[in-house]
């Protein structure tokens, strides 16, 4: 199935969502943040099919979220890596990662754990005001409309709103 | 195409994909938290075609992320609320955001931006450290086993990964 392409959105959330919002995509970026960078290890970790995991790691490198480096030349194997970009969505993931924790039951406990190396302790991601400082809560935040805000296919309403803010 | 469950997976983030995951639902939710909630106006939104839609709606519902209220009888209309998980879900996907605002090129700047009504300032969703408030690096995070890691599809190798350590 041919899925509607976000990519010319007047959105960057739409944007993110085109780049890693794949099926898959998502959990591919998490196994290269978690060091499991072969392919041959990839479709294992992952149970994806190869024919899948060939196009989903095409496309993260095309859209310059993992790169790709050839470790052994006869037969050639690929491994992969986050790059600049693909480092900078963990944090985000990570706090995808902690809704899940906090809103899905899971029997057994949080099936994994971090720790910030820099303070030494367990931690949870927050996300927090760059300017203040305190934790962000959906009813604190107001939204504005910014100098690519376009109406559009995907935010036809919102600029409507947004403009008559 | 019937798409892979994540759902039992030993992992947070499949398991949050799992629920909010689908092409289309984040930028529903997005919709929902801008004050998008009727049926007809997420349709003119989004571009989604109103089957899709209703499908979405449906899981989002189901996944205990949006509820259903009738705003109209007759005709019956309906109105969909984030819920508290969906509202907490919200800061993550203001990150995800911030992503697509840093990453990918948008000719005329930022579509949108977002104020801290706490705090009165534009700002930027920054993911911190809950211990000692600093700003989360993917290299300084490590990962620990939890109590509910298993063996398992989507995990496999994590799995033996984090028993290693």
């Amino acid at each position: 199935m041919e899925r509607t392409s976000f990519a010319a959105m007047s959105c960057s959330l739409a944007r993110t969502l085109e780049m890693v919002g794949d099926w898959w995509s998502p959990l591919i970026v998490r196994d290269l943040f978690l060091g499991i960078c072969r392919f041959d290890d990839l479709a294992e970790d992952l149970g994806i099919s190869r024919n899948l995991l060939t196009r989903r790691l095409k496309l993260l490198v095309q859209n310059g979220i993992a790169s790709k480096m050839l470790y052994q030349s006869r037969p050639a194997r690929y491994e992969y890596e986050l790059t600049a970009a693909g480092l900078d969505l963990v944090p985000a993931l990570l706090a995808l990662t902690a809704w899940g924790d906090r809103w899905t039951m899971l029997e057994d406990g949080t099936p994994m754990l971090f720790k910030h190396k820099s303070c030494g302790h367990r931690f949870q991601p927050k996300i927090t005001c760059s300017e203040c400082g305190a934790a962000i809560r959906s009813d604190a935040v107001a939204v504005l409309p910014g100098p690519g805000g376009k109406m559009g296919p995907g935010t036809r309403v919102v600029a409507r709103k947004l403009k008559a803010v």
